[in-house]
């Protein structure tokens, strides 16, 4: 497979293109959904981090699960890879292509199923954003409870190809515990369907958790029969002031013990803060600074303010607290935590890592995090905020090269060296796989391979994204 | 390979024996742990549903994972077949030999590590007892979720190898839920190992996942990494009568949705309340018999009756309720439900089936049971019980030929037609296998070979469990 010059002219949508495979594929979508010209592929070629960029051969856009086992048979029959996206939201690289793929854009498989209130389901197609999932299930007076901030864009598909995370997965798990069916096309153009609802179903491998998180490399998510749980209308929000890391982590476990109301454990640390009031206009609620603030979010039908503040009891860890119940004063605390990021990013082009540790060695990677980075990047610092209940740090480093991979490799490196993963939430994609064998021992790593190679023989889907090349992995080559 | 005569005299344990084989495996785990003489072979050769028996060469004992990985070489080298076991209380056969395997016994690999308060976590053996795993978690003031009535024989390895489900799977989800972290020797002897307890860990497939429910096809489980959830104080059950099982489901859509407490949801009829009161000598609550029971226990740190109370509301579904809190009442409204297999097997022997339903078909079916079952069996009956919070029912028919295959056929035809699935919990093992082509469709069954051959390309994992021979499967011979 040859990729086309970025230069070369190419056929606007609808007309017809030299490219056979484009002739192919307008046979099978219709001419105005296979996009030859360089200016309508642009916007599916690079990611919205900007870091992820490449030429597509074309892209295409299905809009039925027919029509996508159409256009993989056409593909698999030319032997030319495929590169699925959802929402282009990705922040690893893993929905963009890297040089003469197709890319098979899922957002035309938009339809959502009617919620059923029984089940506490529902059927959503690939294309269906979570903003629109979320908006469906709350009018049925249910929640989705996977939630972050890309939900406008971000899609069914890329969230279950990804297995995304987010604030709530403490209380409700990531996306795979969310996915109770799935519908996904083969690289060959074979349908597989389990989309009953079936929350019990001991017959086979669970095939959905293992497409859950497959980043696209093993088959293209076409559907999926999502769980829907209670909306509570009662929240309480507080933001404790802490010493360090470890009373935070004491803390969290007392609160987790004590309250099965708290839905969200969210850490940021001083320089974060004040980074958060200096860039975003925020205001803290406490008379003075304080180095580890725990933000605790409980979430019931009846006010759970008298079950957190149990939890917390007199807790000596607590050098401060703040208590929101109504939602502007809910908000304001949050938005102390949510606008890191823009924060961060007005500071400077942060390289931004995304860990978890396991919760003995938290502590140990907070003290020596600074330190590795350091050492590598002598003026940089690292603010770190993140998801605590989950073991789960946002590593942002700012002042540092973000195109070198120094910081990127020591900060890993930690991680690893503490038992942690380096991609706890954003996936391995493109951006990651050179640390992937860092990481995953060679047993793991052949095992990925002989998975991957059982599912796609070619190598055709998603070339490049999350299964290291087996040279790179140290198994066998076939 | 051939299977060694039963009546072939074998050397006892400890002693030498002709066997090649079994003189490898004793320098590898000593004479004492490789048992030949059929008297100490027989309790792994036969499941204690007594219904599944075959003759092993011989039945291995590996103390740990460097043992059981020596010894899976050894086989693999001489490529014999292995058939992992646990506690053998499995109801599918997935766990006895079909003839001439090696039988793997995890019962010595029951090292429990210490509980991780912080994380709320803790590392078994796959030979721990499921009741061992639970006092030990009690002794740290926490729960681990997963119950069921064998817990002093089920072991950890064989509850992640059938993803064992139980009561509580409701609130808690089934032992996959459960699995933060899986050890696991491949069938060539290399160890797969991810036992960090990372609740995040988006880098790369979910092996974990993967092998929970692979019933010891896909590799041997040696420890588990297992979530624990907190410890409730105080319960409530409710025992509520309703006109039929529409009116069930109606009732528990709002439960569900109004008291988060919920963690068990139990369906049982008249005719099995009237077993129980028969067989088991149970007393009912209620002056009348009604048609459907629905058993709910909800459990919180503070009681809560209140919140089931709330959700119950006024409903007009609710014939009648008795409602317990104390130890003793709540223990004999349980019993109503749990002594329906002590009865039913005091009135003749069962056929015993394990479906799941979707939500919206669990009424049709509950019609139409009766009449499919009768159509084979004219004197038999079926009686239905089970965890409604999941779609499953537990079908025992009575009054038909338990060696029969035409009720088990009639019942699972009718739960396909409606979209369920033919086993909920129990798993395939070898029960199963000739009716999962009739649930699972051409494309899923090809999946599931492919990845069974990427994992076991000679088949020497417990052959004949879950994975349907290629020409029943309609897959390509390779």
């Amino acid at each position: 497979v040859s990729a086309p010059s970025p230069d070369t002219p190419t056929a606007t949508a609808g007309a017809s293109s030299e490219d056979p495979l484009a002739v192919a594929l307008v046979e099978e979508v219709g001419a105005s959904h296979v996009l030859t010209d360089a200016d309508l592929r642009a916007p599916f070629e690079t990611d919205w981090t900007r870091r992820f960029s490449g030429t597509a051969r074309l892209v295409v856009r299905p809009a039925d699960t027919a029509e996508v086992v159409a256009v993989l048979r056409r593909c698999h029959e030319a032997g030319v890879p495929v590169v699925p996206q959802g929402g282009n939201t990705g922040l690893v690289g893993g929905g963009v292509p890297r040089g003469g793929e197709v890319v098979v854009s899922l957002s035309r498989l938009d339809e959502l199923g009617e919620v059923d209130r029984q089940a506490s389901q529902v059927t959503a197609g690939a294309g269906v954003s979570l903003a629109t999932l979320r908006a469906h299930a709350a009018e049925a007076g249910l929640n989705y409870p996977v939630d972050f901030a890309a939900r406008d864009s971000a899609t069914v598909g890329g969230m279950v190809a990804t297995n995304a995370g987010g604030i709530r997965v403490l209380r409700y798990g990531a996306t795979r515990s969310q996915v109770v069916g799935i519908e996904a096309v083969t690289v060959d153009g074979r349908v597989v369907s389990r989309m009953a609802g079936l929350v019990k179903d001991n017959a086979g491998y669970d095939l959905a958790a293992l497409l859950t998180g497959s980043e696209g490399t093993l088959a293209v998510i076409t559907r999926a029969r999502l769980r829907l749980v209670p909306s509570f209308g009662e929240r309480v929000v507080a933001l404790v002031a802490v010493e360090d890391i470890d009373a935070a982590q004491r803390l969290l476990a007392q609160v987790r013990a004590g309250a099965p109301s708290l839905e969200a454990a969210e850490v940021f640390f001083a320089e974060g803060l004040a980074l958060v009031l200096r860039h975003a206009g925020g205001i803290t609620p406490f008379a003075t600074d304080h180095p580890v603030y725990l933000l605790l979010e409980c979430a019931a039908h009846r006010d759970p303010t008298e079950e957190l503040a149990d939890a917390l009891g007199e807790a000596a860890e607590v050098l401060d607290v703040a208590v929101a119940t109504d939602g502007p004063s809910r908000a304001r605390l949050w938005s102390l935590r949510e606008s890191h990021t823009e924060a961060i990013n007005a500071e400077g082009i942060p390289i931004k890592l995304d860990v978890s540790l396991p919760a003995d060695a938290m502590v140990t990677f907070v003290e020596r995090v600074h330190t590795v980075v350091a050492e590598v990047a002598w003026s940089a610092r690292a603010i770190l905020f993140g998801h605590l209940g989950d073991g789960n740090l946002h590593v942002n480093v700012l002042g540092a090269d973000p195109d070198g991979h120094e910081v990127d490799d020591a900060v890993l490196r930690l991680t690893v060296q503490l038992g942690g993963s380096i991609s706890a939430e954003h996936g391995i994609g493109q951006a990651k796989l050179d640390w992937l064998p860092l990481y995953r021992e060679a047993t793991d790593l052949e095992l990925t391979g002989s998975i991957k190679q059982a599912l796609d023989p070619a190598g055709l889907l998603n070339p490049g994204v999350l299964v290291p090349r087996p040279a790179r992995a140290g198994h066998r080559p076939p």
